[in-house]
């Protein structure tokens, strides 16, 4: 026997075999195993299968978040079996896969749900689906505080339920039903069962959220307090349900491949790059690309403004490239580092100028670095006569050191504060992406090299 | 009373006073915040706050993840307090925090930790802090397979665990004590009391993972299989420990700013942005700005080899930044979406030539539009009389639109294979960084451009 986890779970062959078979094979699998079997299947013959299944084994597959596109399985499905599945999911995952659903099958479906299914998930589709309230289900465990341990006990064993909700017990008041405390399972199975629920429970006030909160939030939480649930409170303190950690492990690596795709340069795909339609995946990109291609137009104008000085000293373009770029890596460099901690809370927007005093003189130590190299570049092919910058050539690597150490510094200082700058506005600070600063420092880092250019060759090349 | 968690615990005016005024403010707070506001002291007053509270107090605290530099705290104690502390932490916190302490402290406190707490922090020390063995708690449950649900239950109960660890029991065979199954606790709080436990767990072989298993699949199997706790399994069949989800999204979330410090050409810090030195800051992205550098003067080198046609066709340089730049911004993307999908495993090394696939036809679309925007561009500055660059204006913008094409999609094609490549050869993907690809493609976009402007200008300007 293995103890670790496999991935071929069915043998290829079945994938391409009979749908009764494949279903067969499913449903001796962990529907999770399960599902991403159906991933790999086109919507079409995934829908059969599960047809070719025990609605229960369907119902399973369809809880489980792995599966890419269940609503486009939903509507492929007879109405009665689509109604009888969405039916029985977990509340959180049936608003899920209801609101991807077209306009008209949700129409079709919403009727055939009876009470209170119907009036719940209309309730859960009001919250935005990244918010607590969209993310949260209503399935959790809620005692008043006057029950002994024994008494919450038997009533978590009597509700039966099928999940992992009931790790976390809500405590309410046992007249206005306001949230108290919250209490975890494992408290009560230590505790003693004569105790209170409420003696047993941690001594501090419950951490809860209220329904809008976003999901970065709601994971912050969760991972400062080491929970396995929040409880989600309106505000005159009941509680509409909680959010679980499985929820939120999927919304923290959503969370991280937005930030890379973010720094990236391309807006949040939602989908797994392979899923996603080639039209979308262009729409996805062409419009940061076209909008740095415009940006980056404006070094063309700079390089036009400063004509008569390359025309003069043309061995100055020869570093424009280089020069340029490490302003950018300096730049991506310092974005990465703050949006991360911004996202992270490690940092916050007063302390912008705490960031700025260490990236100001970070960057003229490493723009120095590379202004050093930059000169010792510039000196070794001259005197090995690999190529020859001219008489002036102690004044140009000059030029360039200097250039090369207020571009890095500028750099440093752009990439670190345009995260700030655009949180303070109001706009995720993730969108300051490598190539759009790389793209402010460009133009600066022209006019810069430039500028540094006119001062020291003035009288000389130029 | 509030229902949402507040970021003051204690007055500002506390963390300048007397140390042992702040302890007593600090008891009455979640561990977890104490931690916090022990994080903005400097050690020495930190260790004094913790030498001022009751012991039991100082040890919740140091069981904290979201404490810095506890084995700073640790080295500042007396001697016998931090061996008293060290003895009574969680066995995967204890490890974490001896591990970090200098090897003359170590050598202090390990002959006072008393057996077998010295033994199995030595036995944890073995394993590298990020695989499951390093991460792993040996706190766990583990029942033989021939007990009733109440038995277990009643075990849990007298163990009397202080943590989480509880919520999964390992259910082993009675004789050979390898692991058979796992099973949680909700299942057995829900279950029938006379049952045998392994009747109540799950049908599936269990998921567990060797201890050498690194934390990124650890993360992969918990979250794909919603668990709150994998065991670690030795060779030959038995449980070593259990790794539990908190420590798991601690990991989720440190790979997620890995991912993104890589991308932004940054070696991981491993700590928050405020907390590293400036030397340390400095070292982390000197390294890569250098590399960088040094390969980006592969650009001066280019640029000398075409400096004939650059002084013919000063015109050309004009356009260089804006053509590079958008050369590196489309590898970005393409970089960004391959590694976080490859880290997420939606594809896998032998998916190299379906992206090859997408990113070639993606890259011509997304070029041919900034080429159509640039020719349009220099046909505008041409016709307003912005800028006149001279009789042979269209077929510069020709040269210009052609090149921008290439360029883009042979940045979109060396972005997306780029962490192919790195994989292949053992690195991780990640290491792909934006200013990476964006120097890569920087040369070859010098070549290309000037390739292109040769053969559409020979004979008139070139």
């Amino acid at each position: 026997m293995t103890f670790f986890a496999t991935n071929s779970v069915v043998p290829e062959s079945l994938l391409e075999g009979d749908p009764k078979e494949l279903a067969r094979a499913l449903v001796a699998c962990r529907p999770v195993d399960a599902a991403e079997v159906l991933n790999r299947l086109d919507g079409d013959a995934a829908a059969h299968v599960l047809q070719a299944m025990p609605t229960p084994a369907a119902i399973q597959i369809l809880n489980e978040a792995h599966l890419d596109q269940p609503a486009g399985l939903v509507e492929r499905l007879p109405v009665d079996l689509a109604s009888a599945i969405l039916a029985s999911l977990h509340s959180d995952r049936r608003a899920d896969i209801f609101r991807e659903l077209t306009k008209r099958t949700q129409r079709l479906l919403l009727p055939r749900l009876a009470s209170p299914i119907g009036e719940t998930l209309e309730h859960l589709l009001r919250y935005p689906p990244q918010s607590a309230g969209g993310l949260m289900t209503i399935d959790f465990v809620s005692v008043p505080a006057d029950w002994t341990v024994e008494q919450t006990l038997k009533h978590v064993h009597d509700a039966g339920r099928s999940r992992e909700t009931v790790y976390t017990v809500c405590i309410v008041d046992p007249q206005t039903k306001q949230l108290i405390k919250v209490c975890g399972l494992w408290r009560l199975v230590t505790g003693d069962p004569k105790a209170s629920i409420a003696s047993v429970a941690w001594p501090y006030d419950p951490i809860a959220v209220p329904p809008l909160t976003d999901r970065e939030e709601v994971a912050r939480l969760l991972s400062k307090y080491n929970l396995l649930a929040v409880p989600v409170v309106a505000e005159d303190g009941h509680v509409l349900g909680i959010v679980t950690v499985d929820d939120v492990i999927d919304a923290i690596i959503a969370e991280g491949t937005e930030d890379v795709q973010k720094l990236g340069g391309v807006e949040a795909l939602d989908e797994p790059y392979m899923k996603i339609d080639f039209f979308t995946l262009i729409r996805k990109r062409a419009g940061w690309l076209c909008a740095l291609f415009l940006s980056e137009m404006l070094t063309a104008s700079a390089m036009q403004y400063y004509q008569t000085e390359l025309e003069k000293a043309i061995v100055l373009t020869l570093f424009i490239p280089l020069i340029m770029s490490s302003g950018g890596n300096s730049g991506s460099q310092a974005t990465s580092l703050i949006i991360r901690s911004l996202a992270l809370r490690e940092i916050g927007l007063k302390d912008w100028w705490r960031i700025a005093a260490r990236e100001l003189p970070a960057g003229l130590v490493l723009g120095a670095i590379l202004g050093v190299i930059g000169i010792v570049r510039i000196a070794l092919w001259q005197k090995a006569g690999f190529y020859d910058y001219g008489g002036y050539w102690p004044l140009i690597a000059l030029t360039v050191g200097l250039a090369l150490t207020a571009i890095v510094t500028f750099g440093s200082l752009t990439g670190s504060m345009l995260p700030f700058i655009l949180k303070k506005l109001g706009f995720d600070p993730a969108t300051a992406s490598a190539p759009f600063v790389a793209t402010l420092v460009d133009v600066t880092g022209l006019v810069i090299y430039f500028t540094v250019a006119y001062v020291v060759l003035r009288g000389t090349l130029l």
